[in-house]
């Protein structure tokens, strides 16, 4: 399988983090990212508290859970200062973006636009490598979402472990070891 | 970390399989090993559809999601013809087994006995090569136990990509590229 | 609309109660009459927690929840003892009563065939004057069950206020004030 | 026990409706009143979802369901314009209208303070007379609001039974008919 390095996000204002956050910063890390709209139903009630709840059961594993405010509607009354009231009252912990408005008059912003999003909520795995791995439009069964991030999470683990050392003579090391090691 | 190999299920009958299961025989694949009681309100309301929804979910990866009825109390009243209409009534479609009765006058049985299991809901974790990965007693959050099924998916995976080869050599293989294939 | 009395139960068996219920006894008081079976999943996983739910919240008001266990299936798994079993695990509190026998090897049970039911759950309404007002199979919606319940239990207390008082003059009795009484 | 007539809301725009809709000329039906603001994540969440079934299971009774945006916090985000973006999101087909701004500097709006409402969501019944009948703050019980609303669904259908009627003598009317009546 050819794999697709994600596009790296374009955010005009940042939320819940004190410093820009870049895609390629968080290489060595899985990242999620987390496309929404303050006003879409979907993502309010199912996806918001979804991101929410993995930030939380992942607070302690190499995952970064990103979201992306990619209005393509309703611009006038989702602005920033809306969407700091909206993040506020949700009680919403990790970082969000607000997706870079579109070129040359596209409605679309440009991250949404760069992976091709096909509306709100739309969940993107993004491997250690950089590599898209999953994007999903409408919300996710949680046992699937959870064992995509799980395989990531193991092969972060174990590229860690795995990783050629020559001290110690770079030695062939069984599979089964490795699995070991990774959990 | 060291891994403690599983011990092997102790079943008296069979339900929805046509031969006898053995976790031995079931190397090199993931086992999820799912306790219930047919009268316990916790197991029937959360477990068994979770346990059918990780059946569901994982049909296609080397996940085998094994029920064990370690019937504990009220044995009149739950005896194997009465499993059998609850297994029909509920739709259940993965195997189960009626763990084996406790020896020398043990009111639990033998299987629960084995894994010293705290009550029922139960859900065991065994890994490809057989071990003891995690066991949890009452509801798991999905996304938690979704990720921890990924990760051995991902071993296996791995693992299989992995066997050493003597034909090509049995040369490392770096683990960006097991990554990939885990994939 | 004609009214149609409610048939009078035929219960050969009671838990949770002292003393034996009838229908009769209850006039004046609404009944709910709640047809389930221990192994019917619609049942065990909507249907009993909203009569127990029913009990609670009309615990202080003339409604009374009455459970029937009408068994047309698998007779032999879910006798007397077994429901014991299951009333006690699943926190059961109010009244039960097994329903007759069916009459000359009919399978469905007395108050089942008298009442006429399609299957289980069957939710009864009964008002104080001991008519039959709903019967629904299946689950029903919250909002709905609670008004129609509320709408009986108007009457009730209307009533108990617009007995002609002989002493006062039997003065017709503005509905404004009845409703007033009524809250 | 002592009624008290529900004071008349202060709207400033409608939305859902073609003409201004007051308190006074509902005289007649059951209101629920239900006060919201856009960026409350239980008004959303479970509130308005509540609100929008308990129009659609009434629609054929006595009963209007009337939102209120009663905003008393982030006014500068949640405009007409927004709350037009919001109701049109989330398909709130009831009539809905935006809370008066308080007097005299006050930040709590004029029904809100009007109602003494202690938050959103608050849900109000208001019978046919147009009493106050139940204030909740909070999200409440379907079973029991369900009831609440039935009990003055069968006052309404009283009354009208047994509006005193000269040409038929004004004869008192026993309450057992009326019962029968109002179902």
């Amino acid at each position: 399988m050819e794999l697709i390095p994600a596009p790296e996000w374009q955010v005009s204002q940042w939320f819940n983090t004190s410093k820009e956050l870049t895609l390629a910063a968080l290489r060595g890390r899985i990242v999620v990212l987390y496309a929404f709209q303050m006003l879409c139903p979907g993502c309010v009630t199912h996806g918001i508290p979804q991101a929410q709840r993995l930030a939380n059961v992942f607070k302690d594993d190499p995952v970064s859970v990103i979201g992306i405010h990619t209005v393509f509607e309703h611009h006038q009354v989702t602005g920033p200062e809306a969407l700091r009231v909206f993040l506020h009252e949700y009680r919403v912990q990790f970082p969000v973006g607000i997706d870079g408005r579109g070129l040359r008059g596209d409605p679309m912003p440009r991250t949404m636009r760069a992976y091709a999003m096909r509306g709100t909520p739309t969940t993107v795995l993004i491997d250690a490598q950089g590599n898209l791995r999953q994007q999903v439009f409408g919300v996710q069964d949680e046992l699937k979402l959870g064992a995509e991030i799980g395989k990531l999470i193991a092969q972060v683990t174990t590229a860690s472990e795995e990783v050629p050392n020559p001290s110690r003579g770079g030695r062939p090391r069984g599979s089964g070891k490795g699995a070991v090691l990774a959990i």
